[in-house]
């Protein structure tokens, strides 16, 4: 590809880095060894892939055997919903999810409640957030599992994870006091539960992942959106949390995940993630500031604009808005053909024409939904590729709402037609209508 | 490492070969895009995983909706056994599998033990072959998969793959002749099984791929094992046939497994396997004249040294030995140190001290297990690695047996201190006894 690219789309995935993919090189055709081997070339495998253990667990504050990799996040949030459920069975069958989990999550909820177990969706509000509260009333003795994310990947939405997980401790805790026989092993290991796991795959550049200070039993982290390789994933489990594998075979990765390491794509990704920890506050401030600038020129250039997901607890990085009346794929198209890369519901399944499940938990109506788009900002984001977009998509817009057949009438007209009113916490009236309860 | 490698160990991994590397490079930071996505670095992607899938299903001579990427062999293989067990559970709860299938079907055997499911395994001669005349006596109504690899990964024997999928055939047809409801839909699904499976991951480099010539309905491939990147496998899945997915998410590769393809891993392992396409034949030539003058050089040179695995039958690049009374780790290691490496017991599995369960279904006794060494040769071995071996070795195992505790007393001693027996098919007398029936 000859020309510029300007691509808006680092939550769908990320070039890999540089640097990592000069540690990862040598593991392809030289240093090529299998782990599993006793002899020089494998002890050399291994000790690479302990290495890169060493970097993750570091920056995740854990032990060296908590964390297993596997081919994918999509994987690892697999492992964790399917593998905990299956292992923990006689403890109880609900579990807790976020409307706006990955589909790896919600999919893998679905295969569940065909094995009998029940799945309760915790919902969102307008604004993207769960509401603690409502998840202490869900929460109950059969409650084996509570799955929350750390930012969802369509809104970028950050979610309480620290009062989730410490009203689940507190949840732990009365069962503990509550319970009848102090002795036996049953109650012992049943006050364990509800674990908690989220999926900071989104959230990794930005967000804290320090499991004990978020308080989680389970992490699921993605290498190809930390520019690292993709192929490979993650997941933290604290020691003592029964598992059943997914994938069966020689036994690697503490029995959990059997199969040859992916040695490269290992070695990789721990240097993405050594290299985003290093990052983190910088790279966050510095794509805030772009963000915002790209965020306040569109609403302050283009009418009937909506912000989706919380105004400002959301990731750094995420720009999500319906521009109304304008179908998102044409606009997708217009602006790909300008050479703007931008995604426009779930990356992970934008091949479908399902109308995104995360912007319809948050109450979007179906319009809206249809001209979203996704902006998410990178490392090699600049601030001359900002005022490109903010040239290019007001000319776009108004090409296609000339030709569009919509023209969305409003509950409050003089609301939607002020799109700053959206920014900064305003929820237009007609909105907050459609939701309240 | 600076000194020389004779690696013999292709069996376990296979280095990168540059011309794959190569063609992968562009897809990790320049043209890194999510397949998934719509717009221009989406669509390369994706275009450029159907031309890695209209190259595998070329040689593979099946459509391009027949194959399945998936993170591992391993994992293709818990596909095919997992996915379609769960899958066809109605139609029968019996499987039958080689015993020396890799791991990652046995294991995943294990699991479907515990789910209910019913699974025969199908001895080995002490030769390694399976008979498929035995395998016709256990097949039955309730038989709904048969796994049967195309060579085991630690003697190489080659499995009468077309005898077998000839005999599934006329099983099947069987079944429609004998059924009573002409114009059920159950039995005309039914007629459909068994399904056979077959793993092919060492055997691709020298046989046959043509799914439609081996007449088998689901195969699995590895790509580390044949100059491609590790993380990266695939399965092969007749049309029409039911399959569970293990990974649910996003919907990618038909349904059956998502997560974000891993595209460069994509790209390599198709190329991976058009090179070994291109030069199958002679390469097949090349190597088994090496590992012949490997073969006769240890037997002439080392008393008491048992071939384990088919004499003939076998793929060209494999030599399992067993040299008595000396310990195989030590041996390994004492190799290690002057530059080679070979593997003992599975390369899977070696980090564990129990005995190599091919081995033991072939018949070996333990003391026989424990002094095996498996040579692998590949692409880069040269007629000079094996005279290095050929020098090397025995001067070790003199060494070795000086120091070692052992001395196996055979049955008939004179058979076994001539080791030339032991190629060719002649079967030492000993073992002919402990397996007679």
């Amino acid at each position: 590809m000859a020309r510029k690219i300007f691509y808006f789309d680092y939550a769908a995935t990320t070039p890999v880095d540089p640097r990592v993919f000069r540690i990862m090189q040598p593991y392809f055709a030289k240093d090529f060894g299998n782990p599993s081997n006793l002899y020089e070339l494998g002890r050399h495998a291994k000790q690479a892939i302990e290495n890169a253990l060493q970097k993750i667990t570091g920056a995740l504050n854990c032990r060296l055997d908590e964390f297993i990799f596997t081919g994918s996040a999509t994987e690892a949030d697999n492992l964790a919903i399917l593998g905990v459920a299956r292992a923990n069975r006689k403890f109880g069958n609900k579990i807790i999810v976020s409307a706006v989990e990955h589909k790896g999550i919600l999919s893998a909820c679905e295969a569940l409640r065909k094995e009998g177990f029940e799945i309760v969706e915790l919902p969102v509000g307008e604004d993207g957030l769960t509401n603690p509260q409502q998840l202490k009333k869900l929460l109950d003795k059969r409650t084996i599992l509570v799955s929350i994310t750390c930012a969802d990947s369509e809104t970028g939405t950050i979610q309480p994870i620290n009062a989730i997980s410490k009203l689940i401790a507190e949840f732990r805790k009365q069962k503990i006091e509550n319970r009848s026989n102090k002795n036996s092993t049953f109650y012992f290991l049943d006050s364990r539960f509800p674990f908690f796991h989220t999926d900071a795959s989104q959230a990794v550049l930005y967000c804290d992942i320090d499991v004990q200070k978020l308080g989680v039993d389970l992490m699921t982290l993605s290498s190809h959106k930390i520019y690292g390789p993709k192929g490979i994933g993650g997941l933290y489990v604290q020691q003592g949390i029964d598992i059943q594998p997914i994938i069966y075979g020689g036994g690697q990765q503490s029995r959990l995940r059997s199969g040859t390491e992916n040695v490269p794509g290992i070695i990789g990704f721990a240097e993405a993630l050594v290299l985003a920890q290093k990052h983190k506050k910088t790279e966050a401030s510095r794509v805030k500031k772009l963000r915002d600038k790209l965020e306040k020129g569109i609403m302050k250039t283009i009418p009937k604009v909506v912000l989706n997901g919380h105004p400002t607890k959301r990731l750094p990085n995420f720009l999500n808005i319906s521009i109304l009346d304008i179908e998102g794929e044409a606009l997708l198209l217009y602006l790909d053909e300008r050479g703007i890369a931008v995604g426009t519901g779930s990356a992970c399944n934008s091949e479908s024409l399902e109308p995104s499940y995360v912007l319809t938990a948050l109450g979007r109506p179906y319009e809206y939904i249809h001209g979203s788009l996704r902006f998410t900002l990178g490392k090699y984001t600049k601030i001359s590729d900002i005022n490109y977009v903010l040239k290019v998509l007001p000319e776009i817009v108004i090409k296609l709402r000339k030709i569009s057949p919509l023209n969305l009438r409003l509950d409050k007209k003089e609301k939607i037609s002020l799109p700053k009113a959206f920014v900064g916490g305003q929820t237009p009236h007609f909105l907050r209508k459609r939701h309240a309860k």
